[in-house]
């Protein structure tokens, strides 16, 4: 497969007098996909049931006869005004129990079963439409499921829904969802599933066995809703179905969603997320400020293309500054085109640039296009057409397995958001920090689904952090033949979120190790380990006689060992974190290196890549790599 | 016109008995002003109809014959609980949808029609009894509109108002509203303007131009509230009527309202103002901690001028602790004189300590005043007896013209509040930025509302931030003799908050400049400029033929020049700032000079002031200016 | 008396098969006393009316039968989720009006009837049954009043009681109210009682004599709730009653709840406050991480020993981490036995481990106890079993008075709070570092209720920022024999909120001095002393001819003497107040000494104690003390 690229347009913002030299421009720019439709309903649908397609039909028409393929989007994201009267309950309500408005996007709740109907009727009605069209050649659902906070809803409608999905899931047994939870323990015990509430507004922390299942519902009602759109698009076109995720959004199940769509995708934008997102600290988001973490999107090229089988795209790449970071500065030049081959290097299919032209109306008028609000070439266009040329001789796309597994689990970032137990921890904190330590080390990566148990092909795996850790996966885990990486906080809980105690966690095959006490630190007091290095955050108290690797100054045990399988009881800071890898990197017959500050590396099934994130230009073994530099050479 | 001093005065607060004694001392210490009234409607009015003017008969009488003269307030700022009886709607409701409460004051929602009519009840009552009174020489409408964050309300009153008000500003045409708006971007689009609500709690931040004018419809509320009352005082008084605003409250347009009145007043609070709304840093609190910030006064006294079309005092003038600040010191010995002096520096024709006695209950009780509530002298009074005596000698105030001026818009507060771009950014905050680099350069200043279009005898005229900047105001400055300095972010939105396309901003007559692209940055990220100093917070990509001349390190272009025209495309810091004051100075054939920190002069028609804001004597070009010193010497 | 030890056990969380061995492990490890019930409420009474008692009864059967003595907890801080479908307007509001909810633990409004009623009801129930058992040896009533905010509601029944509680104190007569409140100030007046409501959503600041009386209302609502209970359990049972009550927590007035107590107790849990209440800096949360403040505890120690009447008890003690605070650290080894000893120390007849399993399930399984979820001992119970050991040959319990005295006022604090004048500053953070000082220089204290009046055998007695002062009071304390330290900020107000004017405070008897002005200062900006240390946050401007002990380097008076009583207008920092103490101690013929950071000695009737709280060994003149090392001596 040839990789390409696209943009995301919105005909219905521009006068029809300019479609066809937006078409045209975008095709001698070298793209090859148009994003459109995603957020206009209320031009498909100005008033309940009377529809407008003359206007899609035509813009799909221009694009189309100039060669472009379109991505037609479902417009669930932005239900109008007139479907505020007719549901006036569909908004969500958050945890103060306040309704959200009208009047921007997302404003809808998943387990409104109004508004539910209403996103099939209109989904079905493009369908019917557009799913024979020739130039429609992909579908997007809805629009970033989950953005603005927007899964989780306090709202009566949920609250239903709740207590209905937990009937299911306790198969209608009150007394197993008191026993399960642990409701004796505050005289909180429920009679009957109707006298379940929502954990918000508690006097102090609900349950969080509560609280655990009450995020596992709210990740099935997005999975629900999608799947309703898919169904329908399914009944009436064989273009793929994507959706575009967002970044650090981990309130759904995005694998139980991705199983749903052809092609996962997702919307990178890496100064946004320095700033909003990403955990930098101040001096990494002074060195990165133009150039966004060196990191952060990798990660997510990874994790979605795990989510997509194989099958991914960035839909949305940020082309300038955009509108919405606490600080929104240029990426530096030769960004844009690092970003869009760091994304190939990833395996991405297809690389979109939002947005076309820059709106100069409404809530994003300072984000920037690839052309100005002005129509001239703004940056993004010109990196963008040099990467068209570049990908001209560029090698297919080759699917190709990586040396080195990450575990993914959304289930355990609910668990551990329910229970951080020290401020500010987070699973997603804790993947991205071994992420970053692979990184560092040179070495190419596969995000797998927990869900996994064929490891066949790693030489290294790493399990951090999954709270609850099913015994097939041990089982499978320490029968593979890599080495395994697991904790700190793994299977720490059972289903319902309770300690497990015969015998304690973490209970691995093979290994005798026990976490005797948990302890949570504060950020300015890490724990030396022996040797260099440090603990910091979050540390357990290890038993047992497995042979530790790593100790603390004070001769605890941090890291024990037994054959392949390694149990690391600690959140290490970065230099006790590449002490470990490098001792499992060589057991693994992994080959390592320590990059310079910035720079990262990236192997295909064809090619090696390097790219250099720094403002400046770096000396490599591959030679200096100018600021913002990428080098391509077959492997 | 002689210049006088004055006080704040609540005869309901205290016997009878000391009113005479009270008003004694008043006028044995120099004042010529009282001003009463203004919260006392439970006094007035004890029960609904039931009226009560015997004791504020007296009360002007008892100071009228003292020879002292009585500012009027209406009491309309704190109707009495049983107006909650009869309007229990009549709340401001916060952003939250909370409504809030009796208790304190300024508890109405301007949008109110209940309320409205008793404001209007009560001033007519007021005004028949006392309009013809010859003690009464002034009048005040209500209290510090706006304080408390009491401008905007998100009332079902404002919401309808706010539906009746855009239907009249859009000619009851929804398709022009939703085209102005751009509300086709999230298919926010209305059918009625029934349909349009207010934007809170909207899923995301909501659409700009519907934030916008949500401002601009509370602020007319308001001036329409004040419009009420003094239209009714007007039928029974010839006294002059003010209004006494705050300090940074820029949410309702000062400069609409003060055209209804004959004088502007202004409440001036210099510590606490230090602690609470400066925008000075810590360094600069701890340093000026006694003695408020040197410019935040001066700046709200040349801006109130202008409200007051020349005519304005300060009504409360800060005699030693308050009581609202996070931290509340005294004043140095020296500092109420010196803010005295300054008023009158700037043009105040009187200057009105509040309060008489301090209070020893409710609210304010550690709020300091001219006497102590055991009676003694409290140190303002002593400082105000020494102004009196040396007023006695001082020429008569005159009118005068600065050489320098700098405009001020209240929507382009809103714009910038409505839309920073940057974390913390303000207009208010820019203009201050500006202002002080001019006083650490020793000019004379006068602010302009936005509206001038004669700039006849200015020779350096400042107009940064104006977002939105009518044609006919670029043509009035390039055609006006001064040097004119716009930017940065000035002409960057039309009307209803769209950026101009055709071509884009700023568009300056004679001027080749074009904002190619906006950033903000971290504010630990200045960027430096070539020569010294920084921009930093906010920087535009400029292009064009224009010279410039400030440019980064990189050589892009920073400020540009063509005639007497400057752009300006960044924030910039204070050596920044100097420098190209500096220039531009030169120009303008300004005399400029390096003031030492916190020392600040004006000149006025007949005098030149110095002032020493700091807290240890300070060697100046007129000598050694003592700690809180205040010099005077004719022109 | 016997000093003994003991632990808090949930029967209900386990299966009855290890009851057995439960109580004979805990036997075993020397404990005496085991808490049960009190939040069992759900399993005692599964529906309304159905009351299951067997398994309760086994319980303590079990228990009594292996020696120990039971303490019955009534369960009403945890009513069952039946009790919100009988009174759905139970839950507590919280100062947004937002209705609390179910699904944690006191979650009921102290001002709801029929609450009030169902916990009589309970509560005679559990009496009637357990009364003359004679295992029950002593009883507990609800748990820890006040926990999670929980002493202030904003409910409807709060409104109407506070209402009534208000008609009360001001005898029917709504113009007392109007006058001492000062309600004229603002138009506040009230025509009727009926009119008033509660002081939350305000507009600004409410009146703070209406703030003020809200909390003594509230107050008084906990106490006769508390009350209701200990009568009824008195009818039925001659053991003892208690309460165990919080660290900081002041919203309610413990004296007076404890004088229907005949033991006091308290959960002390030294690592968690240490996080999140002591005010300790991030120094010293860093030094102390693993040992909790030096001084936190051994202050409630003596405070709970004066609520107590002398008789109080630890009834919670961290065993290991806890869940619940920021960050969640281990004890260092041997913190736990210091923690008993020096509740000893200071009196206690009892100290009980929080909790004897730890639970793997619900809201504290993460909470460590004296045995791990897998029945393994966890170090606690190892360091309890060397307490019993050690308590053998240990002398008995005797009362005992110390030279030096601090006076404790709930009501200040409620002041304070209403009105700290400067951001952060608290009556208690006053009395803490007060405490300190005393304690740095080897101090033993006792605590005394501001009722005092007797105040024989004291050599020196601290009474500072007791805002409301009876005249007896000072009276007192100027009769007798110790010397007196009081302010700052004593005497500052009368009973209801209003500056006492004649004189100004602080009026105190044979001390020619008075408070002329009131400043508070940054936390930047100390203010220093002449001879060493400073002043900060807090300073008065003083008057009068006492002599000055302590004066700014400018030379103002901050802490003035005149014979035996002492008035200091201000916060010291800790060189200014040891230089203070040391003169008062000096004069008191106090044995004072610089003990080293982080070590404390008490004396007792009988004993000498040294503390080592750090995590390395000391030299102190009684020898090298081990990290968490404790010294006991005979005296
Ligand atoms: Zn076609
Ligand atoms: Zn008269
Ligand atoms: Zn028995």
């Amino acid at each position: 497969m040839k990789r390409t690229l696209g943009t995301c347009y919105y005909p219905e913002h521009w006068s029809t007098d300019i479609w066809e030299s937006d078409a045209t421009r975008m095709a001698e720019a070298g793209l090859t996909w148009v994003r459109i439709g995603e957020f206009s309903w209320s031009r498909l649908e100005p008033t309940p049931g009377q529809l407008c397609w003359n206007w899609l039909d035509q813009a799909i028409e221009v694009l189309g006869s100039r060669g472009l393929k379109v991505v037609l989007g479902t417009p669930t994201a932005t239900p109008p005004r007139w479907m505020a009267e007719r549901h006036p309950d569909m908004f969500a309500v958050n945890q103060f129990g306040q309704k959200r408005g009208f009047g921007s996007r997302r404003h809808y709740c998943f387990s409104h079963e109004g508004y539910f109907a209403e996103s099939q009727r209109i989904t079905r009605l493009m369908a019917e439409r557009y799913g024979a069209n020739p130039h429609v050649a992909a579908w997007q659902t809805d629009n970033e499921y989950g953005c603005h906070d927007t899964v989780i809803s306090y709202s009566d409608a949920a609250g239903r829904a709740f207590q209905s999905w937990l009937r299911t899931a306790f198969d209608d047994d009150i007394e197993a969802l008191n026993a399960a939870w642990g409701n004796v323990f505050w005289s909180m015990e429920y009679r009957d599933f109707t006298e379940i509430g929502l954990p918000n507004l508690t006097v102090t922390e609900p349950n969080p066995a509560h609280v655990l299942a009450f995020k596992r519902f709210s990740s099935d009602q997005v999975i629900a809703f999608n799947r309703a759109q898919v169904e329908i698009i399914k009944e009436h076109s064989a273009a793929p179905i994507s959706h575009n995720f967002m970044g650090r959004v981990t309130d759904f199940d995005h694998f139980k969603l991705g199983a749903d769509l052809e092609i996962s995708t997702w919307d990178s934008y890496p100064l946004g997320f320095l700033e909003d997102r990403a955990g930098a600290s101040a001096a990494e988001q002074r060195a990165f400020s133009q150039q966004g973490d060196p990191d952060f999107q990798a990660l997510h090229h990874d994790l979605y293309r795990a989510v997509g089988r194989g099958r991914w795209w960035v839909m949305e790449q940020q082309p300038g500054p955009v509108n919405w970071a606490p600080y929104n500065p240029s990426p530096l030049p030769g960004m844009v085109r690092l970003w869009t081959w760091e994304a190939f290097a990833h395996g991405a299919e297809a690389v979109c640039y939002f947005r076309w032209r820059q709106a100069p109306f409404a809530q994003e008028q300072m984000h920037a296009g690839m052309v100005r609000p002005d129509h001239k070439d703004a940056p993004a266009i010109i990196e963008a057409r040099q990467v068209a040329e570049e990908l001209r001789d560029a090698p297919d796309l080759q699917p190709s397995q990586a040396p080195v597994a990450i575990l993914f689990d959304y289930d355990a970032d609910w668990a551990w958001s329910t229970q951080p137990h020290g401020a500010g921890l987070s699973y997603f904190g804790l993947i991205l920090d071994h992420y970053k330590a692979l990184r560092r080390l040179g070495v190419t990566i596969d995000i797998l689904p927990a869900e996994t148990r064929d490891f066949s092909g790693y030489r290294l795996i790493l399990a951090p952090g999954l709270m609850h850790m099913p015994q097939d996966l041990k089982q499978a885990l320490s029968e593979s033949d890599a080495e395994i990486l697991v904790g700190p906080r793994s299977g720490a809980r059972d289903a319902h979120f309770n300690i497990p105690t015969s015998p304690l966690p973490p209970d691995l095959p093979g290994l005798d190790v026990t976490v005797a006490r948990v302890e949570s630190l504060r950020p300015d007091l890490p724990r030396p380990l022996a040797g260099g290095g440090a603990v910091m955050h979050y540390v357990e108290e290890l038993e047992g006689s497995a042979v530790p690797l790593l100790q603390t100054d004070s001769g605890a045990a941090v890291a024990v060992r037994d054959g392949s399988m390694t149990y690391c009881g600690a959140w290490l800071d970065p230099v006790g974190m590449d002490r470990l890898l490098k001792v499992l990197g060589q057991a693994a017959g992994l080959e390592m290196r320590d990059l310079p500050v910035g720079v990262r590396t990236r192997r295909t099934a064809t090619e090696e890549f390097w790219f250099n994130h720094n403002a400046t230009p770096v000396e490599t073994e591959v030679g200096l790599l100018p600021a913002a530099g990428v080098l391509r050479r077959p492997r």
